[in-house]
Formats: C-alpha cells, sequence, structure tokens
C-alpha cells in the first residue's frame, strides 16, 4: 500500500479531509470508473475529452483512434490531466451552502506516450475490453493487423495522482440543525437496464446476465 | 432552436456522423447531466476538475469555494474547455474493435467570467440547487453574506460548443455478423438508492421521492 508523496499539483486545497492519497484507494476508483476525462494543452488552449481506459497495475492506458485531435496531439508526448469522477449521491443539507454531493475522484497528471510494441498494444487492447465487460475478450476473435494499426494506445504512469472522496451525511452549520426540513443523502447508483440484443439465437453470457457492477 | 457553426475546437474530427450541433441537444445534455469536468491550463499545463453546474439560457454557472485553485485562476479570466458526459451503456459487437459505449457528450469552450453583482450571484445557486435537486430552492433559508462570499461563481457563454451523441446496437464488420458470440447493448441508468436520511420525524418531500430522474 504505497503513499505517494503531494506535488505541487496534486495536493489538494479544497477541503483537504477530503484528500485520499494512497494507491488502493485511487486503483479501486480507476477500477470501478468506465470513462475518464483526458485534459490537455494544444495552442495554449484547454481541451477535455471522454475517453475509455483501462489500469494495468502503475500504468493507465487510453485509446482512441489515430485520426483523434487528442491522441494525435498525444502521440509526441503530451503533459495531461486525467480525471475520473465517481458520483455516488445528492447530499441534501438544511442550506443551500452546505448542499452537496458524495463522490469518488481521482486525478493523474503526466506524460502519456504512444505505446508502439505490438505485445503491449494487443494487451491493452484486451484489458480494455476486460475493463469495460469483464469475461468478453476470450469469446472474441484476435484484432487484425488493420484494426491494431488504427487505433492508438497511450500510456500514462500512476505516479502523480491523488483522489478525493466525499461519504456520509450533510454536515450542516450548528444552527441549521433544527430547521422544519428533510436532510439526508439520496444515494445514486448504476444500473443496468434490459439488454438489446443485436444477435438472434444466443444466449446472454453469464459475464453480462451475472455481472454484479450493475446490479 | 439555433445551429451552432462549426469552429476549429468544436469541428468533430472523430466518427463526425455522431457530431451534434444544434442548441436543444447541447441543453437537453447539459441539463440532464449532475457534474461537468472542467478543464484549463496554468502554467502551461493541463488541470481537469469535477465541478457543479447549472444551465440558464445561453449560460452555464460553475461554483467552488473561493480557495479554489481553479477558480482562483479563472477568475482572471482563464480559457476553460467544460465537459459533460453521460454513459447510457456498454456496446458489446462480435469484434474487440467494434466495441464501443452509448453516450452523449458536450463540450464548451470560452472564457469563464466571475459573476460579481449579487442579485445573478443569488439566482446562480438557486440555479445549483435546481438543478441538483428541483424543488428544493424553496425549503431552504437565504444564503448569508459571508456564504455568498465564501462562494466563486463564474459564467461560461455557450457559444462555442459542440455535442456527441451514439446510439443503438453495434456496428460490426459484414465478415463478423456469423460469429457464434452473443451482441448487443447493456444499457446503463442512473437510479435512487434507499434514501438516507439525516433528520428525524420530517418526511421525505414529493420532490424527493417523485423524482423522475432516477425512477
Amino acid at each position: 500500500m504505497s503513499a505517494f508523496q503531494k506535488t505541487r499539483r496534486t495536493k489538494v486545497r479544497r477541503i483537504p479531509q477530503n484528500a485520499v492519497y494512497d494507491r488502493a484507494s485511487i486503483d479501486a476508483i480507476l477500477d470501478e470508473g468506465l470513462i475518464c476525462h483526458v485534459g490537455f494543452v494544444a495552442d495554449g488552449l484547454p481541451y477535455v475529452i471522454p475517453m475509455g481506459y483501462a489500469r494495468a497495475g502503475d500504468k493507465v492506458y487510453i485509446h482512441g483512434s489515430t485520426a483523434s485531435r487528442l491522441l494525435t496531439s498525444l502521440a509526441g508526448g503530451v503533459d495531461v490531466c486525467l480525471a475520473v469522477t465517481l458520483v455516488d449521491g445528492l447530499v441534501l443539507a438544511r442550506s443551500a451552502f452546505n448542499h452537496s454531493m458524495n463522490y469518488r475522484s481521482v486525478v493523474i497528471f503526466g506524460k502519456a506516450v504512444a505505446v508502439e510494441e505490438e505485445a503491449e498494444k494487443i494487451e491493452a487492447l484486451r484489458l480494455f475490453s476486460e475493463h469495460m465487460m469483464p469475461g468478453r475478450w476470450r469469446e472474441l476473435r484476435d484484432p487484425k493487423p488493420i484494426e491494431l494499426k488504427a487505433t492508438l494506445v497511450m500510456s500514462l504512469a500512476i505516479a502523480e495522482a491523488s483522489a478525493k472522496v466525499r461519504t456520509g451525511p450533510p454536515i450542516d452549520d450548528e444552527e441549521d440543525l433544527q430547521a422544519p426540513v428533510w436532510a439526508g443523502v439520496v444515494p445514486l447508483v448504476l444500473r443496468r437496464g434490459d439488454l438489446r440484443a443485436d444477435s438472434t439465437g444466443i444466449e446472454p453470457p453469464d459475464y453480462v446476465t451475472l455481472d454484479q457492477r450493475f446490479s
């Protein structure tokens, strides 16, 4: 359980008691999220793009088409800030000022670099697939050379990272506690809706129907 | 229903057939999302911070403590890229390459400026509250002067903006269509969990229990 040294960028200044720097917490948030938001700078201006990703040990892989402006720009090794945010609930306090959300979020700062080596690239594609739907990869055909070529995979070290976590009830001002207003938390959870099959005569696999993540 | 002119920044290059530029689509996504990711540049490096927000006509308001690094930086009128992303489902195709997600996303580029005028600031706080939990504001006491002072509200014009939307089934290569693998969409929806009351003897209000957004 390594702890991260706070850097100038990762030191959490806003509500620092919500800050978490240990790797286990950071990894758990990264592993649960489905998308990340990747920020980068081009011509001095900020860009933010939602992307798929997967974690492998001390790295996060992100991917897109080689045509993507983000990844074209990143291929030279551009600095990025990658954020993953999970919203867990609405926190209804007794004053507007103390309203909040329960959430778990991670930010990682670093240089994303293109993965060129074929074996690592295929492994990253496997990780993207398994991150999105664990159990699926082994049912799929191997990627074709043209598909590998059309997919740009970048890796980002989890070196400069921090997490923020808010849990629990509202925190109200003492003088508001008697206000005649319901207060509490409205938990929010991501659930699976009814499957929409595109194939006929094939049962949905257990890794979909028994997937505990969204049930 | 105005259409937006594509600019160098908002022109969607990656899978352009998923691009949406009309204001009604953009507004609907902004109104449904709970958090945004705000990207900005400081000392030449990218930062991305998850934040609460609310839309009011042609503006998006974002907020935080005046101590926030982001908003301190923004107070001078820094360029931002604001992204809102809604994940609607996992798209399981017959090849890893054609896996995707169904999603709706908006990005807005522009300069965020601090809201200084008190009436606009209070209105923005009302909008934050109503965006997060419609119906709640009228039950709450008025903000105190010290709370207004401690809250920095920024506004960002919805002028340079675009949306991307993916819906529907997987799109497979012709030669994969006979693969013996289930294919389809796993829809994902945000649902309300069991309320966690922090007050006693007060029934949760209708705007919580009848909230159609997460039921």
